[in-house]
């Protein structure tokens, strides 16, 4: 038990850090080479690289933390209400136990012993329910904090690697072209671990990871000096 | 059935959207109000709002759509796997299927004749190792592509609403003052729908979408206004 939760709580940890980090490489990175196009100080784009950063980081780590809590919320209000229904409607939730089994083809004498020998234990048929009627596995109550500080402190990683090169160049255009280089080598190694971790083929899944990045950056690009051609 | 699957799959489209939305109602009006500290001209407001509403979708929706590609996958490969068991090592995956209700306090014989009944029907016998040794539930296979869209457009229109005060205003004071006005009452009515359908209460939901996107623009404003003052 103790080795399955372990892994758990490691994988929710990773899964974060790659939310966090994939939107943070591509993003700001994204951002910087649109206004490369439009724009003939450096400053102006670290500058709206950095507020993209401080806001995009706020919107992903506050907006988890409360995914988190709500999450939370709604186990606690449904673990309440199975509670409630095992004391007041116990046929009714043995019926729920039979239907449960009846859906994989267990008969009825299977079905009736398995509701009465749940129904010894209230904790036990509770957390049956909670996992095979309503699909529901029990948060970590620590998890929607981890989660925002993980996936904040990721985009704001990610996001920073890209701007760099905007400070230690004197225009625009040889910001996006070292820019362009330092985070496609980032998004490759990142895309390449990502993979190897959730059981991709690593190359495969880099290329899939460093595609995304430059496609929104061109796009980005394109549209800002097509706009900025337009209005100026 | 039939039933139960559409409102699944309203609620994955209302997700979508709710995830779109979120981050395209804070991040760009966000981005736009640390510019607007910084810049003394709209256009480059626009043109920054414009490119990282681009970035944005592309990230958002192209990861949306790769990481339901992944989700598929990783649901065909393991299926796979289950039906190779159950033919290779059939008493393996009884004795797993044991230890499923062992957890609930259920006896040998009841295990014995669960685990028997289960074995009749493959399709059903691997449905349910899916479902509750892996906690796996299949992907609809439109899904990534549906979600990559809705993800996308209710970015692209969430984005776009915080800019448009830009647009019909002189100065970015005016803009911000504004945008932040639009903003707030968008992301208000949003937050309220939003929590109406999750489920908890819809009018301290709502603040707290609209804090989310206040403290993000707030921070931005802050960050970009400050580097600007240390190095223009």
């Amino acid at each position: 038990m103790t080795h399955t939760e372990e892994h758990l709580k490691s994988s929710a940890f990773i899964t974060d850090i790659v939310i966090g980090m994939s939107d943070g490489l591509t993003v700001p990175f994204a951002l910087a080479a649109g206004l490369s196009g439009a724009v003939t100080d450096n400053t102006i784009i670290i500058t709206a690289g950095i507020a993209e950063i401080v806001a995009g980081c706020i919107a992903m780590g506050l907006g988890g933390y409360l995914a988190g809590r709500t999450e939370l919320e709604h186990y606690e209000s449904e673990l309440n209400r199975e509670y409630a229904e095992v004391e007041t409607v116990p046929e009714k939730e043995l019926q729920e136990v039979k239907e449960v089994f009846a859906e994989y083809g267990i008969d009825d004498a299977g079905q009736t012993l398995l509701a009465n020998q749940l129904a010894k234990d209230k904790k036990k048929w509770v957390d049956f329910m909670m996992k095979f009627e309503l699909g529901l596995e029990e948060p970590h109550p620590d998890r929607a904090r981890n989660s925002a500080l993980t996936i904040g402190g990721a985009y704001f990683v990610g996001g920073l690697l890209p701007l760099t090169a905007y400070i230690f160049t004197d225009t625009p255009i040889h910001g996006l072209i070292t820019s362009a280089c330092i985070t496609t080598l980032c998004l490759f190694v990142f895309g390449y671990f990502k993979s190897k971790i959730t059981g991709q083929h690593p190359v495969t899944g880099a290329l899939k990871v460093t595609s995304i990045g430059l496609i929104a950056a061109a796009a980005a690009y394109l549209v800002a000096t097509g706009f900025d051609r337009m209005f100026s």
